[in-house]
């Protein structure tokens, strides 16, 4: 039998027993203590160590609880093998999504965020507000608020909205924990005894596509320049039932399309004559870079007869790390999603939503927006007058707001490859693939351009151009052979 | 035709159509414009406000489009119903738990709450580390962060829960927004296309009740003294297939109950032998009042062969809107785990998970409990001591720890009637019926003690007494007639 070192130390804190079981348990799992070895006797180690036999059956009890040793009566302890137990600190592997959308450090140049950087939150007026808010109302601010929200902020922001030609009572607004949480309770809200059907554009957000994907049934419409074709949409409708349709109207994820304002009408007189409701994710309206701010569809719904469910984020307005949007919800629907959001978090962030409100009452948010209007607006301009001069690309749909830029690459090149190409050279942007539902079209990018300087744009899309051209020359290689 | 006034101001910013549409809005949502009744003509309007046409005319057009109007071509517009859409305040029925668990600041004593309320709050600490985290991380602590949670909170997680013998390593750790969003993980997890199958006690948490109803089949069994009948399990599981269950080890809520240990050793027998997993709610570890801290489940788990998923909350210990809690997870789960948080909410809070390390490390979450144990204790040893003396109740299980006091009334009285007579008297508790899937035993109340002050439970109890007392008379007279 091998000797087994067992130290314990009668003056520390810790319990002897557990000491001991520490001690074992470490020489276990480095491999010290073999599998299938027998550990010393009780009273051996009671002798040697001059402890109690009872301190030594209680470590050794343990030891077997945790599946490490096994006892044998009338044999003594032995070491067992341990299964799916790996010691080893391993990576988790990651999948798409993950893959892509994180931007590493070591990358230089970072055309694939979805949110601004951080550079752009404002920080001090949010710490301002914090320790004004702790100072006003205490304790009270960190207990659980109203499941609906905090009312002085949602009858602010009803006030808010009707600026914008919303109308909705502070009764018929939902605050969330994001717009994620918010497609979380559309699920709900629709799901029956079966799964319930989904309409959206292909390509799309893919964090809402990871969302529905397992928990409803998913049908996708190409998207033109201007929407959806609509006739086509009729087609659909009238051979299933479409439960809801989610859709960005204004400067859509990721082609930055706008919907005509024939398109809106005609969706909604569809929604009405079919019975689906519009989930309407208007995360990019505040983002426009030229003249006004384009109208949601919601404020084409008609009042008593609502079909559209409009979610507004405040993650790219504000930060991501507010956590916070608001749900604009027809009347007949209000009770259940109080009832749904109940029951995923009680509540949303009381202090987050009253330091939301102070942005918006000292007009903080409105000149923070206008601020990032005004520097992304740059970054678009000379985004798309670079990438104009570019060849072996071509620009989709020539956005005026959003922060992004929908990219067709020259047939021979994949999307996908052009995407670890560029990665490897330290520019981050997203392969075109990851906002189709079934993986196609290989040979599309996306690139956001709010996160660069406008130096680091213009390196960045050299780097681009010199990537395609690589792409290129490897195509025609391949081709001569 | 009734005189129709617009009043526009042609100096104000606000455009003139929209001027328009909001002022003729507005006398028809109040019924000075009554339905039915033929606005003038756009014609009349122009020229009477000395105006362009066209203005008017898209003032009329928005208020069509609101379904205000109707236009009828060659007779003019006309004042629509506007079906179901009503513009007075009105309040939205609330249900079962809202209406039982919210405490009205009218009530004087409050033994309903489920969390420590705010006073009990570490709001200086608080801010201060949260002053302290922007100042050494800046925005960079509002971006999204990892999926799983910050990876040093994960890091101290697993260090902390080797000192109570779970040992997990932080990759097996899954960080949520809550409790519930940990539940809500915990029903997609086991989603098939079938609903998975839950056991859990009756009485039990409501919320969970409410979180697993609609999604999952639900079997109830009954809490004894030490846990379940583990031989009227087992005859259940030989029928049917049980994906998980649901169950509060230590300090169950409502009962206070804590499983022998005999009996945690065959429930995790019986999940290994019937391939089930058991999510172990330790809610209530922390608040013992005798003696050590009691174990979990989770450290009886075997390793490489894990059953238990558990689950620590921060609520209680820190306080609700901090919005942490920790998952310990099964290898062979944590990676399906990771997707479906990361559709939830990609991240949690990033400042509030910094925020619990520094708890953590600074010592303050343990000092902190140890002063929430030393006041809970009191009010526990109050209550306890003077339930005993009184008549026509009886307490179920004598609790060492928890929040909950869990008691039987005499046959006679209705729980929710006389939760009802105590709210009247300004004593907040919860009826018995709430905690059970079915609605029954109406017997029963459940009993807080963390709120009141020692003071406020004696004159708390008092009342009650003599509500008890109301209530026995009562039916006294009643059954005499």
């Amino acid at each position: 039998m091998l000797k087994i070192n067992i130290y314990i130390d009668k003056n520390s804190k810790e319990k002897l027993y557990f000491q001991i079981y520490n001690c074992l348990k470490k020489q276990i799992l480095s491999g010290d203590i073999k599998v299938g070895m027998k550990l010393p006797s009780i009273r051996q180690v009671a002798i040697k160590l001059n402890i109690n036999q009872n301190t030594v059956i209680q470590s050794y009890n343990l030891l077997e609880e945790k599946g490490l040793i096994k006892k044998i009566s009338g044999k003594g302890c032995f070491v067992q093998e341990f299964c799916e137990f790996k010691i080893e600190e391993k990576e988790i592997p990651l999948i798409e999504s993950f893959k892509y959308g994180q931007f590493l450090k070591s990358e230089k140049i970072n055309f694939s965020n979805g949110t601004p950087c951080s550079e752009y939150f404002p920080i001090k007026e949010y710490q301002i507000f914090f320790n004004d808010i702790i100072k006003e109302y205490g304790g009270e601010i960190f207990e659980y608020q109203s499941v609906q929200g905090v009312d002085s902020l949602r009858y602010l922001l009803s006030e808010e909205f009707e600026k914008e030609d919303i109308f909705v009572k502070k009764e018929n607004l939902q605050i969330t924990s994001g717009t994620q949480q918010a497609l979380d309770i559309i699920i709900k809200l629709f799901s029956k005894e079966t799964k319930p059907t989904v309409a959206l554009s292909d390509p799309t957000y893919p964090n809402a596509l990871n969302i529905f994907k397992g928990w409803c049934n998913i049908k996708t419409l190409d998207i033109k320049k201007d929407g959806w074709d609509l006739d086509e949409f009729e087609e659909i409708l009238k051979e299933e039932k479409i439960d809801f349709i989610y859709e960005c109207i204004n400067f859509q994820n990721p082609t930055g399309v706008m919907w005509s304002l024939e398109k809106r009408k005609k969706l909604l007189k569809l929604s009405e004559k079919y019975n689906f409701y519009i989930v309407e994710d208007d995360s990019f309206s505040d983002f426009y870079y030229y003249g006004e701010k384009p109208k949601s569809l919601k404020s084409l719904d008609k009042i008593g007869k609502e079909k559209v469910i409009y979610i507004k984020t405040y993650s790219k307005i504000l930060m991501p790390g507010i956590g916070l949007a608001v749900m604009a919800i027809p009347e007949n629907l209000i009770q259940r999603v109080l009832l749904i959001k109940y029951g995923l978090d009680t509540t949303t962030s009381g202090i987050n939503q009253k330091i939301l409100e102070k942005f918006i009452i000292t007009n903080k948010l409105s000149h923070h927006l206008e601020k990032l209007r005004y520097e992304f607006g740059k970054k678009q301009k000379l985004c798309l007058t670079l990438l104009e001069k570019m060849k072996n690309l071509q620009v989709m749909h020539k956005p005026t707001g959003g922060f992004f830029i929908w990219i067709k690459l020259s047939d021979e090149i994949d999307g996908e490859k052009f995407y670890l190409k560029c990665k490897s050279e330290g520019v981050a942007l997203l392969p075109g693939t990851l906002f189709y539902k079934d993986k196609r079209d290989v040979c599309k990018i996306r690139l956001s351009f709010i996160s660069p300087t406008l130096e680091e744009i213009k390196i960045g899309l050299e780097i681009l151009e010199k990537m395609l051209f690589f792409c290129m020359m490897e195509n025609s290689k391949k081709s001569s052979y």
